[in-house]
């Protein structure tokens, strides 16, 4: 599948979406309002955050949703569904609302991500191309944010395209790895969609191309004299590659007065090659010239270099950012948690499951992020009905008790702190009503939300269990539903 | 990134093929005719065999190959290229030789899945989607073959949509899956793009959408009693959900005459919930019914649940398919081969590494595969320079003599046997020139294919080590250059 920006994806769903919401139609449930959460049970890589990020695409998405008469008729041909709901689908769009926390917020396991109020047909139909966006963008920006956390304050660009599963792999990719963290991309497609900052200089075959190593470093300086990233590890790295760079440089920069100039490693002993590279550099004078390595880098490796003392100015990472290679699952869900009934009443829903982890909190809800007003970090987070407020629950002396909701006996109070809301509403009765932040103001925010998390959230090994507690209507909602389905 | 079928993808490209292409433009190497392999270095999950897929998405991606307007500005206002080169871009069109192993086929570490013969900066842009494309449906099909041998005879069907990385990961994922042997997709666009047949019923919200469970299933039954699959597992698999399927078929199916229906499991323990499930829908006359299970399964789960006796029809499988889990990346590389010079002479072109499995088999090859006539099954496959016949090659008595490149004492003599050509020319001078094979044609291609191959080859554990052998003078071709680059 080949592909573009502003292409209709309304047919990416799963079959199902379709046999219920013809079900629905017949049975009456056409109209039925109900509310669905897209929330993940666990962290990947054992982390202890992961970064939302898909919103713009869902948005894109709904933007485009509709049923073309090709369409239609693939679906005439099933034999399956009821003429009057084909009708009902050459009209369709969506008219509910959509709820959300921004793109580059740092989130939890069992968080809203996006809460969808509409039709059943609706709130159904739109559930894999949510579900695959965010998953796909959130596994990604969330492994990007644990490489770059690693580089510590080193730049990490984005190589993986050709290794990406697909081509919205490559360059919705690149967008989350951007988001993550990353200062760029070598895809460019990525760039000119999405504007996330795309470079490159030469392969390996560059180099085999001319009859001398040093012809093409030669050829190349002359080409790019700005913008000279040599890739020396065609033949032999200390050998050949950096010794003909270096020539280059001077043969070609030199007497232009350029001093700003890159050197890109891709196979060895990264540390061990790096080091003398930056010998050999140094005592040439080109003390400017940078190193950039790649080579299946991850956040583990990249650790393990600078803790060797590779000199490393960037690393380029492929293929294991890309497809988040040490856990490419991003389990997010998409579960009913209430429906309105005639009376426009909200009636909250529960699925049970052996597993207590896949049992849902029931509930149009809302969510805050607890924010302590003496040191500005992030305590928890704390998640209420969609009618009641913090307010409601503060304490005679304006304090808050939150507690876990696996253990309830854990609580905690606390004072003197801001609850911010997380979630902004993105669309009201269909309408778009979020404006979508720039891709460089989401991977700000990214970055100034990260810092408001306690490192002890952020580290790699058995990282501290952040708060995400709910209001004790909340905790009953969800309680009495369990034992009403005992 | 929303998809489409048939949307221009040029630009979907590494950075650096371009500044390449531009650097080729003005060094003189503009017309230098390049010969590139794309091949890979290893199985993933330490499989003996990888199924080749993708091609017909190379395809797609050739005959659209064109830089509209707005692709030409973009590069314009990087002020890294010259308007001459822009000005080549504009008319940019492919005009070289494409060869490839048909998709389906079982393929082999080191063996060249397609090699392009062009002009350098053509060879160089289409590197990264013919490897993206290339390493993401073979690395699918691959996982999905494997998953298929496990369920040994069970219908797989592909669920894993909205965990798929990116829209073209789901739909083309599912493309790929089909051809490795999976009977059906969940996902609706493959279907209608591809012709990959899907299908399916309800999640747990049609379930929790109505007042009971007997309900859901009663009017699900009445709706599609010809295709009635009902999900057991919302409340509670045995106590509610497997008695109130009961109820509904005998209420609904019944007195229709209808026998064909099923269930759904889709969490708990699943090989103890089958045979329970098997045992109560067998008392209650449903011998009929079939069971699919679903849950986070894969290979191994699947072997061992049969293992355990569990009683299912069909495996629907989700997150661990459509990206490939355990080793979500099908390491696929490009390399430069061969050049032709002024007078028109091929001449092979190496890239050292010091990691051995890194250096590239040099010159433009002929790949055949070894037919045993006394069984017809596959002994190797054979790897010779484009000029030389396996004719050229065989000893006095008709016999050919093969060896192991890496340990050429260890050498077989094989005799009465058949050398089939592996690859099909795809392309000749920019024109396709080769008739793209429906999906159930390379599906089945694939299955039978993968008949003649060894269960030594095939199974998980140390599978046996296929042999793709080179030529004599292949393999001299080879030491030369190395020897001479050292």
């Amino acid at each position: 599948m080949n592909t573009s920006k502003s292409l209709n994806m309304t047919m990416l769903c799963d079959f199902y979406e379709l046999t219920m919401g013809n079900g629905y139609f017949k049975g009456g449930y056409r109209d039925r309002i109900t509310y669905f959460d897209l929330y993940f049970r666990a962290v990947p890589d054992k982390g202890g955050y992961a970064i939302a990020a898909g919103l713009e695409q869902v948005v894109e998405y709904i933007e485009n949703l509709h049923f073309d008469p090709e369409d239609i008729q693939y679906l005439r041909d099933r034999n399956m569904f009821d003429e009057e709901f084909l009708t009902y689908l050459e009209n369709f769009k969506f008219t509910g609302d959509i709820y959300a926390i921004p793109e580059g917020t740092p989130v939890f396991p069992n968080e809203p991500l996006i809460t969808v109020r509409a039709p059943a047909i609706q709130t159904q139909l739109i559930e894999t191309f949510l579900l695959l966006t965010v998953n796909h963008q959130s596994l990604i920006a969330t492994k990007a944010s644990r490489i770059v956390r690693a580089a510590q304050g080193r730049r990490v660009l984005e190589f993986g395209a050709r290794r990406a599963q697909g081509a919205s792999g490559a360059v919705d990719g690149a967008r989350a790895a951007y988001i993550g963290g990353c200062a760029g991309t070598a895809c460019v497609l990525s760039d000119q969609l999405y504007g996330v900052p795309a470079a490159g200089t030469m392969a390996h075959a560059w180099v085999q191309m001319f009859d001398t190593e040093l012809d093409a470093f030669r050829t190349y300086c002359q080409v790019y004299p700005q913008n000279a990233v040599l890739l020396v590890d065609t033949y032999n790295t200390l050998k050949s590659g950096i010794p003909n760079a270096i020539k280059a440089f001077n043969e070609v920069l030199k007497p232009m007065g350029i001093t700003k100039c890159g050197i890109r490693l891709d196979s060895g002993d990264i540390a061990y090659l790096t080091k003398e590279a930056r010998k050999m550099l140094d005592e040439a004078g080109w003390e400017t010239c940078e190193i950039t390595v790649s080579n299946s880098l991850d956040e583990i490796i990249i650790q393990d270099l600078i803790l060797q003392g590779a000199q490393i100015d960037a690393f380029g990472v492929g293929e294991r950012l890309i497809t988040a290679r040490s856990e490419p699952v991003f389990g997010g869900v998409y579960k009913l948690v209430a429906v309105e009934n005639e009376q426009g009443e909200i009636i909250p829903k529960i699925k049970l499951s052996e597993n207590v982890a896949k049992i849902t909190t029931p509930q149009f809800k809302k969510m805050y992020r607890l924010i302590d007003n003496a040191d500005g970090m992030a305590i928890g987070d704390w998640m209420c009905t969609w009618d009641e407020t913090v307010e409601d629950n503060l304490n005679g002396d304006g304090s808050l008790t939150i507690f876990d909701p696996d253990a309830t006996w854990k609580t905690k109070t606390i004072k003197d702190f801001t609850a911010r809301p997380l979630q902004v509403q993105v669309y009201k009765d269909g309408k778009l009503v979020y404006d979508l932040p720039k891709l460089q103001e989401i991977q700000a925010y990214c970055k100034q939300e990260l810092d408001i998390m306690w490192d002890s959230v952020k580290r790699f090994d058995n990282p501290h269990n952040y708060y995400v507690d709910l209001s004790n209507k909340l905790w009953f909602t969800k309680h009495e539903l369990l034992t009403h389905h005992k």
